[in-house]
């Protein structure tokens, strides 16, 4: 096959609630084991972004989102201490604030509504700030 | 390091000049060999999406450009006969339609007025209506 060797890619979802809480997992491994993060990990050859992005999302909070919204994509060389990774952030809004259930790379998951009061694993911070300049964005229409 | 094997990850590059025209180049090698593709490829280790699309526009164009607008992500693994690709696409604008130079990849670069006449390789002519829509909504604003 032969494709060249390019940095590895990631999604990462940002979900409000009505009450524009966000939705942040407690990270079981390392790196920034411990810290909040959204939830989010590496896309598997053979599905879109999107996939992998609701795929992340069930496995890591037991929660459906639907219509996803592209934030941005993020790819400083030194986002990610493990090597370069690439990441595709959306945004999701659910209905109603559903109980999320931790799971797979997820010691925790949980509604936060303060996450700037927050140390938060990679460049979470700054997806998290452009998907809420987005969000209010999108209010506005 | 051990990070797992995801889509190889491309951009491409979406240029107008002031008359709506766009900068396409003529696919030197395979697949599309022939066909019409926007300038882009693969993104190396160790630089961000951004660099990498001026790169890949600098090598098979010879223009510069500079401010970028992220027109979408686009990862259906089907959209590249090698395997699959993920790209994110990006639309600049030129102040005025600089003569290009083809290079590297590209067997000729050239300005084309109506791309929906032409023959366009991988998923780029989904890409193109989509960077039209984006450009149409930033000229309203």
């Amino acid at each position: 096959m032969g494709l060249p060797k390019t940095p590895a890619l990631t999604v990462d979802c940002v979900i409000h609630d009505p009450d524009g809480r966000v939705l942040l997992i407690r990270r079981k491994n390392e790196p920034f084991k411990g810290a909040f993060a959204l939830p989010g990990g590496f896309v598997d050859i053979g599905e879109t972004v999107e996939a992998g992005c609701r795929r992340e999302v069930r496995e890591e909070t037991g929660l459906e989102v639907a219509e996803l919204t592209l934030v941005g994509v993020y790819s400083d060389p030194g986002r990610d201490p493990r090597g370069h990774t690439v990441s595709a952030a959306f945004l999701a809004r659910l209905p109603a604030a559903m109980p999320p259930r931790a799971g797979d790379d997820a010691e925790a998951a949980e509604w936060v509504a303060d996450w700037r009061g927050e140390a938060l694993a990679f460049d979470h911070a700054q997806i998290l700030e452009d998907a809420e300049r987005l969000a209010s964005l999108a209010a506005e229409d």
